[in-house]
């Protein structure tokens, strides 16, 4: 009840709340703290803001000065005359609160708060910040910050730079928001130095208010952004990024570094389980289900970011390589090789065109070879080819300068050509000096270039699986019929008791529960029992230990495999019991469990794993120790559609252990799949599963032979 | 008899021929094809060497002109009335050969062939090349090129760069190969703008005289190189190659980019040993061998390269993190934790003093976060602290210029604590014009420095992992004693039938005389023998068809495992002959193989693939359907020592099945250990074994019980 309260509370709240407007397209800003002494904090962003020709008034706050940068100063905000939109504070955190205050007072609709000091220092800064989040919420003001480096908008109707970054910003498509101040300012250097336009940046800091997800919402609607950067540190709300995500991808890429990859692995639980399914896999899903590329470096980010923001997406994989280099050439192929593009063959009638064309000694293979005494017109001419081949989506240009030959006009044919073409050229021309004007041209043609193939060949299979992304079915989230009851009251009952781990008999009622198929078991007492059990069952039976106070029964000689008849099942209950007793567990905790045995299925692992904030991860991977030595696993955010589900089966390393080699046959990959997702299910039905492993569950190419073998459940009662 | 010969003429040119001194540290200096036309090559080499002030007199040679850049010119090399010891040439590719004639009559002891027109271009330019290089061999003149882009040396004393690379490269302590001359420039530029200082560069084309090889052992004695880089698109003699990069790697560490990575993986067999031992596991294996670096891209040839030419080894792998902006910070440690270093604790002394002295929010742990404001000292005390910890082994310091700091300050702090400890120090300065001076500081200091966080990791753990290098055994290539004369014998024989493949007690018989354990097995024709053989090896036994008509057993029924009495046999018997008639299999041409059953044993692969050039790559890896599915294998070049069978076994991803996991033993490693070194004597004392499985070989925990299974074999004569 209490969360419904919540939840409408909030939902009230996002209604009252401003949209961002107010902080990126504000019609007047107030600095408090500009300041009059050059180099500081206050100063710099006041002068910035002048200097980005700020399309609305400025009003300096500063109670000693009169004036700041030739403009009127005053005193407090509310000695302001006029209407005051936003309001850009800098000052020291003990003054923050009552400045927002009186801020709040007077009318402002959006903060950006810069001073640091609050969350990132502890619980007391935490608290400041409590109070200030508790004053805008009131009031329905939108803030960025605290502890950011501000905000930029380039549209040539606001010119809003309200940050202390050296770098002069571009206009241009890209949205950028950055978690770390430091590094946002490393990030707008960066834009810069490639020539890319930004029109949006955030530095989002605490995130007290507006955080990614604000972000990405607002963009998701704003024309002015094609292409969206984020480098984040943490997510508030993994769960609403997903969906969002999901959204805008359709739309426009976002192109995300996340970082804190192995440091939190390492934080991660070492049950086997647990240590696959650390944080950083729970991101990789979050990121693969919203269709978000993820960039390993602020260089990748950018590197890929120069393709998304200034090309046509390739229809397809294959890619044509030119240059006048044969080693760069090579390194190229390989690159793209190594990620999934294919350097494909030319058509004939390409070819034999170049053929005649190019010099004798010239390569008319992919890579075309236009050798070291190449001309811009050779470029011209082959590029104009491969482009009209339609056996190619993409070209790749590679020019190294020999001394002859004049790098601009390369670079002029180059783009000249490339405008004709609905396919992307990216330029890759190596070297420094030699090539600096080619460069600068292709920049000014918005070519993007990479001064290594690797790059290049990076970005393009970037775009291709963006492409690829944008066209794949949505995939639908299911419901199917299952005695949920049923599991509940199980759970119910076993929480009560104060289980951590159900039994044998709880889990496999819960799989049955939810259809996912279980071998034949029968839980047995005495000796007769067992008989009576794998006589029903069949010949040959597997025979078990069941006690509360076994919990690896291979350890007290607890499991007996492949029992072919009464007189070895007879000798593996005798064997097993005299173990149980040396190892003294009592006779009262001891029940058997005959069960169907399976051979020669291929075992796979299927499982839940919940990770705070997300939700939770649906596991799949090969079965058997393989799952714990080699890793092959893949993971997804509950709840999966059914195209996850595929997914998740295709992604791992041992397919074709599962599609069969040598001679045999696929197994039922439709059951497995099945079972995913009613795990899916099982994990929003049951929150109170914290963890669960079938391992294995054994694959066969009979969809009906297919079936858990064995499975673990841990259980947690939630908040 | 002939080898023999051949291999004595080519000692005997090998004494004969120069020292590459009459190439890099010529008296004088005769340039052919020099021109008066500015922007020709022949004018820009003359250029770059005047202006490099070469210590000796240079002759330009040009038929029509009387002097060149005011130094008087010769018609031809022979009108020039001094000796010359070192010919540049760079004339048409007709006149080359004449040219080289003339050089060699004249006296000349080195030659640089700039003119490109040769063995790159196809048959025909390869016969001139083949003429070249008769002559020069005949005379002892050692030759660099043709196709090629020139020659450095920065030595003071020496001054010589003739080459038309735009660049003035600074001295320094690197010796650089390129064997493609378009990237040699790019190559050239890059180091320039790294400020990294170069020894000798050869840009050695199509290598029709001096190799890499022949730089590599030139440059191990001298001792103006300390670090050798080489962009490399073949190998001429790999074999040589890793003989001497041995020998080299221990005194200079030796980093090299392979280009042409994977598409001669693609061009390689694709039978399944035949794919994995494609030509790129053949250099990967050369490179461990070698104890060479082997870098991805040029940029990361030159990353490793500021580090190794600049800082002393690390003594382990522990680094510590100094940043002044958290993110940078978890990037950093990202990054080194996935490339295998530790971000360590620091101890409980540096973290108290540390505490005591930074401002109360900093964090000491590590990374340690100065926060934003920090100044010059504060990065100077932290910087000394940590360096001074017992538990560090290295520091990579970030900067991130916030606007109040001086960056220059900074770098100098940094410079004089590093330079007071025997432990790397590597810089992260991020940003651009922001961080700009400090970066020129850094470089003037000799502290590398890297625009993120992930190139500065990965820098250091080459340098960690090359510092174990040079620690670890050298190990030793031993010979057992085998039974070479039977295997021959064997061989030869099957040769004369033009066997390819090997019979089963061929193969079997050939790795007995190696030692190497195989299951017991006996050949029989009539179920008599079968049932006697069973009795001998004892129940359960595998009864297996062989017929030189039967490639592929289970295709034809033809292996039964697991029988367990005589009726087994008898029932097995009579199913798999019934099948081998239904197949028409000769029944003259029908054996029968009893073979010992052996149960749970973990299945690795072993084997010889022979590599052109290379000599015989030696494999190991899991078995079974695993080496297919997952190709968890590693290679190494025969022979092998103790130690490269000891690293092959610990390399594979699936060494925990090995060592055991849930409670089980470990295999008998060294079982398999010797089952390698003797694979390794087998290729070299039997070359004609072309490809050679042993899949699955069979490990237990004990020794004796480890076994091959099934072995294939086969032979192809050598020339």
């Amino acid at each position: 009840m209490v969360n419904k309260l919540q939840f409408i509370y909030h939902e009230f709240l996002n209604i009252m709340s401003q949209s961002l407007d107010v902080i990126f397209r504000p019609k007047s800003v107030a600095i408090i703290g500009a300041s009059t002494r050059k180099g500081t904090l206050g100063r710099e962003v006041f002068d910035k803001l002048l200097k980005s020709d700020f399309n609305g008034p400025i009003y300096p706050v500063n109670p000693k000065a009169l004036y700041i940068h030739s403009v009127k100063a005053y005193p407090r905000i509310s000695a302001i005359p006029d209407k005051v939109e936003l309001a850009v504070i800098i000052v020291r955190k003990e003054l923050v609160l009552d400045i927002v205050k009186e801020c709040a007072e007077f009318g402002v609709r959006g903060l950006v708060i810069l001073t640091a000091g609050f969350k990132e220092t502890g619980e007391k800064g935490a608290a400041a910040e409590r109070e200030i989040v508790e004053i805008i919420k009131s009031y329905g003001i939108r803030m960025i910050g605290p502890n950011c480096m501000g905000v930029i908008n380039t549209d040539p109707d606001i010119r809003l730079d309200a940050t202390f970054a050296p770098t002069t910003s571009l206009p241009g498509n890209i949205g950028l928001v950055s978690q770390s101040g430091a590094l946002g300012q490393t990030i707008l250097e960066h834009a810069q130095e490639l020539n890319l336009g930004v029109s949006m940046f955030a530095s989002v800091g605490n995130k007290a208010d507006v955080s990614g997800n604000d972000l990405l919402e607002y963009w998701h609607h704003d024309p002015s952004v094609q292409v969206i950067l984020m480098y984040l540190e943490s997510f508030g709300n993994p769960k609403k990024f997903i969906q969002l995500a999901r959204e805008v991808s359709f739309k426009k890429p976002i192109i995300v570094v996340k970082s804190g990859r192995t440091s939190s692995g390492a934080r991660a639980a070492m049950s086997h389980t647990g240590a696959l399914a650390g944080m950083d896999v729970a991101f990789d899903a979050l990121f693969k289900q919203g269709g978000v590329i993820r960039a390993n470096t602020i260089n990748e980010m950018f590197d890929i970011a120069m393709g998304m923001a200034n090309l046509p997406l390739p229809k397809g994989n294959r890619v044509a390589i030119i240059t006048n280099a044969g080693g760069p050439g090579i390194m190229a192929a390989d690159a793209c090789e190594s990620n999934g593009l294919e350097v494909v063959e030319l058509s004939e009638v390409s070819k034999s065109k170049l053929k005649r064309k190019l010099v004798p000694d010239a390569s008319v293979n992919n890579p075309v070879d236009l050798l070291a005494g190449a001309q811009p017109d050779e470029f011209q001419f082959t590029l104009n080819e491969v482009l009209q081949d339609e056996n190619v989506d993409s070209a790749i240009v590679i020019f190294v300068a020999p001394i002859i030959t004049n790098p601009t006009e390369v670079a002029q044919k180059i783009s000249q050509v490339a405008q004709q073409y609905d396919k992307p050229v990216l330029g890759c021309f190596m070297g420094v000096k030699g090539v600096a004007t080619g460069i600068e041209e292709l920049q000014r043609q918005k070519i993007p270039t990479y001064p290594f193939p690797e790059s290049a060949a990076r970005t393009l299979a970037a775009m291709v699986s963006y492409c690829k992304w944008q066209q794949k079915e949505p995939g639908k989230v299911s419901r199917f019929a299952t005695n949920e009851k049923l599991a509940q009251s199980i759970i119910e009952q076993a929480l009560k008791q104060k289980k951590e781990y159900l039994n044998d008999d709880e889990v496999s009622n819960i799989l049955r529960a939810y259809n996912i198929p279980f071998v034949q078991s029968k839980l047995c007492k005495t000796l007769e029992q067992i008989f009576e059990a794998a006589k029903t069952i069949g010949f040959p039976v597997v025979l078990k230990v069941s006690s509360k106070d076994v919990i690896h029964k291979s350890e007290v000689n607890g499991v007996k495999l492949g029992l072919q008849t009464t007189d070895d099942l007879n000798k593996a209950y005798h064997e097993m019991s005299d173990s149980l007793r040396n190892h003294n567990i009592s006779h009262d905790t001891i029940f058997y469990i005959v069960q169907e045995m399976l051979h020669d299925g291929r075992e796979v692992i299927m499982g839940i794993q919940k990770v705070p904030d997300f939700g939770a991860l649906i596991m799949f991977g090969l079965g058997g120790i393989y799952v714990e030595v080699l890793r092959d696993v893949t993971f997804r955010i509950s709840p999966l559609t059914d195209i996850d589900a595929d997914e998740m089966i295709k992604e791992i390393k041992g397919l074709p252990i599962l599609q069969g080699v040598r001679g045999e046959k696929s197994v039922a990959f439709e059951t497995i799949e099945q079972v995913l997702l009613n795990l899916s299910q099982l994990s929003l039905d049951l929150p109170e599963i914290v963890e669960m492993d079938i391992n294995p569950f054994m694959s066969f190419p009979e969809s009906e032979k297919s079936k858990a073998v064995d499975a673990r459940i841990r259980i947690a009662r939630q908040e």
